[in-house]
């Protein structure tokens, strides 16, 4: 007999036949009473995310956690206007990528199709449940939700909430769901439900994602970890540079896409390193370093995984490379795929770090806190992908889908 | 100390890294370079490929096994053909996916790159060997291949004659590799070679890729069982149904793509059922089912996996049901999600079965027997994707492909 999880996932599948063949001004309509209802709901979201946040202090949650988990009424009408821009992009499914006919008269075509269920385990942070459902409906996938203990609270009331509202727009209840209820062992579960969850996100902490990727028989995407790296070619501006350091390393140091390694050509490295050291310095960011830096005193040594930390607070390590070549080698090695950007005016040296930096976004002359879904004009993101399957940096509602071939005959068969 | 296998997939990347920058004009001569080499080292690779077969019939082999072992003249010049073809398509390296410039300025552009090292786990299948060197190479990807110990001397003359002939290209020898020589621990650290395999793709038999799926911490691609359906509608052309189910169940019954499962409307079965039985078994097909057929005497019971078998043999199972919808729910739940086709002549049922089977390839009226990378010009195949994450379907070289954002800027920071 199929226990409560069981029920739940199938009812999940079933939910995401009924959204994949839904008209995409139902599904649009859904999210717009999403943000409709979390609005109206305001006073009890609160009241929930309080409860979360007073058990968070008395367990002793980091401060930082403790950030991410707060909701307030700014945070809450942020989270209804990223809902509504949602509802206003151009819908991905049924968009024809190929078509072709055969010699033999035989009509293909590629068109997008929803994934049908994605599973989601992340952290506590509750805007990511909202802006999660938003995403699924707009890309017409069902969505089960591991959202951490941590917010279970504030989880629940959203999601009944969002359940409420997508049951008024006339789709299933199931098309979002929780499974926080169900601990970890619901989390584990998610990861081998093969046939039941199509794709499986993990979002949150290195250790977090190390557990899904090695335990998930369903397909999954990494994202997250960032090691990111600015290159500061010996043909750059320096003050365009230190003002792209300054705001990668400093503009919000917990999230993936912040600066953790400057890399300083050699020929202006007495130039620039103590240059980008002082303005870093005065910005009250740590300088870590391997070997003696020209015009640094004496810097910290690296974090314990070396040239490959992330540090997510305010720390840098600074190196001198020897050219471009060393520069791609180093980052190539170090890195994590994320993000990485070259600070030159030689157009040269840009292309080829933009052609041999293997990441998922390469920049040239821009702060590596471009990264990111809503800048990057998807409307929300359901985390940015370091791995090359599937799907590669942010992901919108392009990203959450599969495609199917439509093969259209007059009775062909095969010679 | 790195061990042999350490070094070969360091070598496999670093191979990478080079192909990824090769010009398309390189690559596509190292592929035809191949096809030559192939046709020049003929003798011995008949050799190596007696050798195996007759070890393979000492120990038992199967006969089907023994004939996917089997190199004879003609399937070597196919093979060198099949090569010449994929050196003539377009190459999908660089190729622009989205460009959009944002309202600060910043100009981004997806393009598609290589994925890097590419694994393949299969099975006695020597022209596999060849099909996937040239179509990692048309994708500027290295390979590591693991071809199963059937194959293993026919499979080391193969890769040693592609090295010689990828390096007179000016291209490295690593990017094409096989690690036979490893047996079933090099298969498996394969699987959890993480930052070096980006991909990695089981060919085979349902245990294989059960295993791969299971163990593997690197992205998989799941590939090949087919159960496929055909439905017979009451609006099809009964003559048409014969032609196409007869074309699909026996031109070929080894390969995922025959057809397993006939489901036939109720309303046409007393007379449509009696045909297909007939027709089927002056073919010489077993037929199956759990319940009396019309006019069909003692039919053999369901295979071990009931409507979920994959029979791979001249056996079909038939089964009556009241309606497009109930076609549609069999399918979608003992199915495969591999191929299926639905015979009518009905556009409304057809667009039915179109939208809502949960398949990698849906048709109609058409032979399942199409769903082939060569078929679908392609040149040749990885496999058939029957996963819904980065690719589904037939994959051949865009399949082979990852992503990259390229963020040009003139120095933007984030506000």
């Amino acid at each position: 007999m199929p226990d409560d999880l069981d029920r739940l996932l199938t009812d999940a599948k079933r939910a995401s036949r009924e959204l994949g063949v839904a008209p995409a001004e139902r599904r649009h309509a859904a999210i717009t009473a999403i943000a409709d209802a979390i609005e109206r709901a305001g006073d009890a979201i609160l009241a929930a995310n309080a409860e979360d946040l007073e058990r968070g202090r008395a367990g002793g949650l980091a401060s930082g956690l403790l950030d991410r988990l707060l909701l307030d009424e700014g945070r809450i009408a942020a989270l209804a206007a990223a809902a509504r821009q949602l509802a206003a992009l151009p819908d991905p499914i049924g968009e024809v990528l190929r078509e072709r006919t055969l010699p033999n008269g035989l009509e293909l075509t590629e068109v997008r199709v929803p994934f049908g269920v994605i599973g989601v385990i992340y952290e506590a942070r509750p805007n990511v449940t909202v802006d999660l459902a938003c995403i699924a409906l707009g890309s017409g996938n069902a969505v089960v939700l591991r959202g951490g203990s941590a917010a279970e609270r504030t989880n629940a009331v959203l999601v009944a909430t969002m359940q409420d509202a997508i049951e008024a727009s006339g789709l299933p209840r199931a098309a979002v769901q929780t499974i926080d209820r169900f601990g970890r062992d619901g989390a584990g579960r998610l990861m081998r439900a093969r046939g039941l969850v199509d794709l499986l996100v993990p979002r949150g902490s290195a250790a977090l994602i190390e557990r899904v990727v090695t335990e998930s028989t369903v397909p999954v995407i990494e994202t997250g970890a960032g090691v990111v790296h600015a290159f500061v070619d010996r043909a750059a501006s320096l003050p365009m540079a230190l003002e792209i350091l300054l705001n990668a390393k400093t503009q919000r140091t917990s999230v993936c896409n912040s600066l953790e390694t400057v890399l300083v050509h050699r020929d202006i490295a007495d130039t620039a390193v103590p240059a980008i050291a002082d303005a870093m310095r005065e910005a009250g960011v740590t300088i870590h370093a391997d070997t003696p830096l020209p015009g640094v005193d004496a810097p910290e040594p690296l974090g314990e995984q070396g040239w490959s930390t992330e540090h997510l607070s305010m720390d840098v390590a600074i190196g001198v490379v020897d050219d471009v070549r060393a520069a791609i080698e180093h980052v190539n090695a170090f890195g994590t795929h994320h993000t990485d950007t070259i600070i030159t005016d030689d157009a040269d040296a840009a292309d080829r770090f933009l052609a041999e930096v293997d990441s998922a976004v390469v920049m040239h002359n821009a702060s590596t806190r471009f990264t990111d879904g809503g800048e990057f004009g998807f409307g929300a993101e359901v985390g940015i992908s370091t791995q090359k399957a599937h799907a590669r940096g942010p992901m919108g509602l392009p990203e959450l889908t599969s495609t199917k071939w439509i093969v259209r005959g007059t009775g062909q068969v095969r010679a």
